[in-house]
């Protein structure tokens, strides 16, 4: 239902976004400035000063949403055109939240490398790459290898997903009255968001941590077709448990999913330890849904829908983070900036109840604070 | 001075364009409407039928303005970021003369081949792709190359340019009372936009045409390195004359140039035969100035640049010629198309004279006539 209005509405739209020109042309004189031959002035003092493009230029104030269409929401690999949509809307979500101007560029490549040959070409353009919507493990090779570019490249699917979770998380163990380094925890999911979330909360001190993804447990049992999933092995399962998800699930305080949707029973959440909490963030659908999850005993609950009251999503994080990371002129955001990024979240609900615990989207505060947490 | 000017403007703007939201996001609802998870609406109808993204996406309207830098106004290479405001300059035109949603997109690649490797990917996003500023040969190849993508792919420094000179011969013509299919025709500079006008002028008709380049007349006594240039060969000089730009010019009627800066001295163009027409098309800087055209004996001037009262510049005919394209759903241009979007053009001045015979940059007319001629 909602996807049929939201479809009435986008051909109504024809495109979500639209090219504004700064200032009009209403002489000759005027086109000669903004155009030929003036404009001849602001390329010789950029091609002689490179940084000057982020005075004269819209590279100023101008992210590239990115994706090569193969994670499109909880969809899969779709064809890009298909992705276009999705990455209108985020850069509709840059402009109203963080007045960055974002433009989509829906890539038809046919491997990694080829998506690098192409984000490196795209560079001079921008003021960052924002990563979006890439399967992994591409995506963590894709990040890694153009770390050199000049300007930040980053796949918020991981970490602005990572920094909103653990914001969630520091609000719900104040709701339960549980400590968050000690609690019981497992990701469901270990793609790019799934990856990335276990990573941080290793590097915030959880040791008890159970990463699970579509062959059960992971483990130093098991073997992997990249080092990523190797990785995750090391820093977690410190017992080298094994078995599914249900199996994973018993008797675990937070269940975080970033997988697929419905992959969540009832039975799992009432095999969990008491005062559960219970992030489902699959999207479009999550895990489970929150009457369910409730009825199944969770204390605290979210999803990664707009429709929730409690809602965890990467769009919590990077606005803020872009406005940071271009006002700064940071090039990269590490471990310990990610968790003051977190806490910063986190401590605009005041007194978090499993009501309410998590700041709106649309709180142009959430922008602010994350902003400066970064600066 | 102009110059001077123009950075001043460009450093207050800070980037001429920025990304406007066709709907702004005011509440939570919308957000699901415009975002996850009601966007997924309309990723699943792009993905079944890809020619939805025409009706549901930017892709409706949009255009990306491309180049590698290697030919920047008359500035030759220069760093992909010093052709930003060049590019941004050209999408100011296509909203405020077409009102298409341009992008400008200035990459850093090796070589042609990775410059199609890179514009192959992008083709998803756009209607339609400008090629700007690339130096030939590689232009040549890469627009030839691209003609599969299933989108118009314009290198209108060719075409464009190619068009709005014969509009303007039309009229010029017409003012000295000559037959232009007779005329003895110089054109110096034999890069994008003078292949592409000879190319146009010998399909016209024009049998007395003369190419020459910083070697001299080119002719089939010359050897050339790639088949580009060849082909000149093939089409011009009959007569198979040998020497440099000043002996082609002697007893021409028409000197067309598309080359560099102060290329034209008076002594030749009072070598010319009587009533002759001057284009110096360079820019920023032409030719040869007016003044000094008019004092050697010229009869009919033009320039490319702005401030020109009879301007024969691309943006006479790229504006029209791209809306015209994205309209009636054309993949490319013919030279026949391009003889009537010539004569749509010319026809819009009723009355020729020296003082006035091309319609301005700035008449929203052109377009109009423009579009027409293609739809």
């Amino acid at each position: 239902m909602l996807d049929k209005e939201s479809l009435k509405l986008h051909k109504k739209l024809g495109g979500k976004l639209e090219i504004k020109v700064k200032q009009h042309l209403s002489s000759k004189r005027q086109l000669s400035l903004l155009y030929t031959p003036g404009v001849a002035g602001s390329v010789k003092a950029i091609n002689q000063y490179k940084s000057m493009a982020y005075q004269l230029s819209l590279k100023k104030n101008t992210v590239a949403v990115i994706t090569d269409a193969t994670a499109v929401l909880g969809l899969g690999k779709v064809s890009p055109e298909a992705a276009l949509p999705v990455m209108e809307g985020k850069c509709l979500l840059f402009k109203e939240l963080a007045g960055i101007d974002a433009f989509p560029l829906c890539l038809k490549t046919n491997n990694w490398q080829e998506t690098m040959v192409v984000i490196r070409s795209l560079a001079p353009t921008f003021a960052a790459i924002n990563l979006e919507d890439i399967a992994a493990p591409d995506c963590f090779k894709i990040e890694e290898n153009l770390q050199d570019l000049g300007i930040p490249v980053v796949h918020d699917d991981q970490h602005a997903t990572a920094i909103a979770v653990l914001a969630g998380l520091f609000n719900a163990v104040k709701i339960v009255g549980k400590n968050l380094k000690k609690c019981r925890l497992i990701v469901c999911g270990a793609g790019a968001a799934g990856t990335a979330v276990i990573k941080l909360l290793h590097y915030y001190g959880n040791q008890n941590l159970i990463a699970v993804d579509s062959n059960g447990i992971i483990g130093k049992h098991r073997r992997f077709p990249d080092e990523y999933k190797k990785e995750l092995a090391e820093i977690t399962n410190p017992d080298n448990n094994r078995g599914n998800l249900a199996q994973a699930v018993r008797e675990s305080d937070i269940l975080i999913g970033v997988s697929k949707k419905n992959l969540f029973q009832r039975e799992m959440i009432r095999s969990m330890n008491r005062q559960a909490i219970v992030f489902a963030l699959a999207n479009p659908d999550p895990e489970i849904s929150r009457v369910d999850a409730l009825k199944a005993g969770a204390t605290v609950y979210a999803s990664g829908s707009s429709i929730d009251r409690n809602q965890i999503n990467n769009a919590l994080v990077f606005p803020g983070l872009f406005r940071g990371l271009i006002d700064s002129h940071r090039k990269k955001i590490t471990s310990q900036l990610k968790i003051k990024t977190a806490h910063a979240i986190a401590s605009l609900i005041t007194r978090p109840t499993s009501k309410k615990f998590m700041p709106s989207v649309l709180d142009k505060k959430v922008v602010r604070r994350v902003a400066e947490a970064i600066l």
